[in-house]
């Protein structure tokens, strides 16, 4: 395989193809604000910084840049981004690539020597994956005020350490998270490129996507309380196993999930208390993922979880309580917006996704739109996440298209 | 409450009673080499130079200490001893009640003045729960040469740290593992005492009991390889989650046990890989244990249970394969020695139990018999296993007058 060109934009990945790797999952573990996601803030400084531009954090640790050759007021500007932080194992593009994109497509609106009537921003969101304090899209949703700043301050990590404290860690003083009007008002428009993450560009065959929409989607934590005991002394008459509810829960959020069309609901973290060999569990806790174009449905299935669980958990003299930690409704891209992108890039498929983005939450204040690049394994959240160079070089010079548009009428 | 006099059993253990605790799950997490271990380690060690004897340790990490006021031989001679390490969010008195009885004893033999015709020594075995390197007893495996060394070496940790490493932290040379036919030969008898871990003394309102058997056990490691991917873009249709697999293996788990009379099997212990909330599993670990009075059995629950998860795994497209970690046949406490015990204390109930214990690995090589103490919870392996101050003190005095008639005929 040839290497890739330096400042291309596989040429930047490479760059971070070290950092964060996980060892024991396979892939990427870049938890926001822990060593690995801060290298690559610094790495992103270094690549702004070449380019001539600065980084600022802003009161949420969102990061910006702007290009404004003509200095004009950063107002209604076309805004570009994605995040740096992964799920545990996770591939590298997811986050990675759009920022690299955005790279790519400054530079190369500069070599066609472009003449912008508006402000070209750049932005890197914080825990965009939720992956360590369980909220996704916490930068965006704090900068719009989807969430309330008191609760984001008390998020825990899974070490118990607040996200107050973590931000504290970073330099972002936790006293002053919350909506941002001043920097909300710097967007006119944002366009996020991301690696898409299911098979639609391959089996359309199309490197570039633009989307319609972001499936409504969120998070319940489920919590079922037993009693803990020896596993070798306990008779089974005289267990009350959270596990064995806790399972009961797992295929009844399958068997929910399939007898709604189009709902898709998982769980892919469940944690036992204590968690010993030897030991029957006192409480297991688990997180379900529940996703589907009409939010009546995603409630409904949720609902229908949650009866069920209650069924399975009073079988083993288990309680059980059902949380949610967030939610995000389905989310419509700006039409015009879409159409406009659409124009831009003609043979370009449109596609919705069924996963979120800070694209989906800015959605709701601003004209908001997406570009996928194909990832030929069709599998994402995993290591197997791929994008060619010669894709992300297309999905990049796509970006670039669009901006170029956006920027100069 | 009134604080237990100093010098007593409770008294002892109200020195440690803030070692190791646990807040995240409750009760004490003391694994074996860690600092929390250690810390209690160093206070074993005060204990005994107080009482004027000295602590060796072995070749396999067991710590020793001998009186033997007349200076014979040390060879033959009666050991009491249990263990400071802990399940995750385990009780107070496992291991420990088992130590602060053996010095309590040997106070108490003192006060009597006894005339001892062979030594008595005190031993602490290490990694007795398995718990951070998952082969339990594995002190007094290594010594009787019940575990290959070089596998033990090899044994990790969920950190990845070998047990070889951790060792050589703790002070052990890990290339001198294994079976010591010269430690062995100083221990005549061997008798351990332990907190009761279920309901049998509470029900017979007894405070102490005279052991029969261990019932047979083992652990397996399940794993369970999937496809990992997102949660939000993968159709039901493509998933391949091997955390819906391992859902059906805790049932299936709990239904062949039940098919089968006395048999106990518990999964307290299931590591999804990667462990997001947005993210299909790509692999679910889960730790099976297993136990039955007759090995065959406890060999028939495994085979089925094995033979059920490959069910169901293909029912999802994922694999499945059982590991044993390891395994112990149901021990017969030595009869005589038993009959002997039941002669000194013959108030005190014969019991058999279903954990585990240094002594039914020992049983295999000298004689060795058990007590145990009321727990009037009945509960193990959980903050809610107690003892009162007046039954740990009365525990050790039935130990004392056990030791006694060993130790002076």
């Amino acid at each position: 395989m040839p290497e890739p060109t330096l400042g291309s934009t596989a040429g930047m990945l490479a760059q971070i193809a070290g950092t964060g790797r996980d060892r024991h999952r396979g892939g990427y573990s870049r938890p926001v604000f822990a060593p690995a996601e801060r290298e690559l803030v610094d790495w992103w400084t270094e690549q702004v910084r070449r380019r001539g531009l600065e980084v600022e954090t802003d009161r949420n640790g969102i990061l910006w840049s702007w290009w404004n050759p003509t200095g004009r007021p950063l107002r209604d500007g076309v805004v570009t981004g994605s995040h740096l932080d992964s799920v545990p194992g996770g591939g590298a593009y997811d986050g990675p690539l759009g920022l690299a994109s955005a790279l790519r497509s400054l530079d190369l609106l500069r070599e066609r020597e472009i003449d912008p009537v508006r402000p070209l921003g750049l932005a890197v969101f914080p825990e965009e994956e939720g992956s360590r304090f369980g909220v996704a899209c916490l930068g965006s949703r704090l900068l719009t005020g989807a969430i309330d700043p008191e609760r984001a301050r008390s998020l825990t990590d899974p070490d118990g350490r607040s996200f107050a404290d973590a931000a504290r860690g970073a330099g972002i003083d936790p006293r002053h998270l919350g909506r941002d009007d001043e920097t909300l008002s710097r967007i006119g428009r944002f366009v996020e490129l991301h690696v898409e993450q299911g098979r639609g560009l391959v089996d359309r065959e199309a490197p570039v996507a633009v989307a319609t929409s972001i499936l409504g989607h969120g998070r319940w934590r489920v919590s079922v309380h037993g009693q803990g005991n020896h596993a070798g002394t306990t008779l089974l008459a005289d267990r009350r196993d959270p596990m064995v509810t806790a399972a009961g829960v797992v295929l009844a959020v399958r068997r929910v999930a399939a007898a709604h069309p189009g709902a898709r609901a998982t769980v892919g973290r469940l944690v036992p208390v204590p968690g010993g060999t030897n030991v029957i569990a006192s409480r297991v806790d688990l997180w379900l993922d529940v996703r589907h174009a009409e939010d009546a449905v995603t409630a409904a299935v949720v609902a229908e979880i949650t009866r069920r669980a209650q069924v399975v958990a009073g079988e083993e003299g288990c309680s059980v309580e059902v949380r949610e930690e967030s939610s995000s409704p389905t989310v419509d891209f700006d039409p015009a917006l879409r159409d406009r992108l659409g124009a831009v890039l003609p043979t370009a498929p449109l596609l919705a996704t069924g996963a979120g983005h800070d694209a989906g939450v800015l959605a709701a204040h601003v004209p908001t739109a997406m570009l996928f690049t194909r990832n030929p394994s069709g599998v994402s959240h995993s290591p197997e996440e791929h994008v060619t160079d010669d894709d992300a070089e297309l999905g990049s010079s796509a970006l670039a298209d669009v901006l170029a548009d956006l920027l100069t009428t």
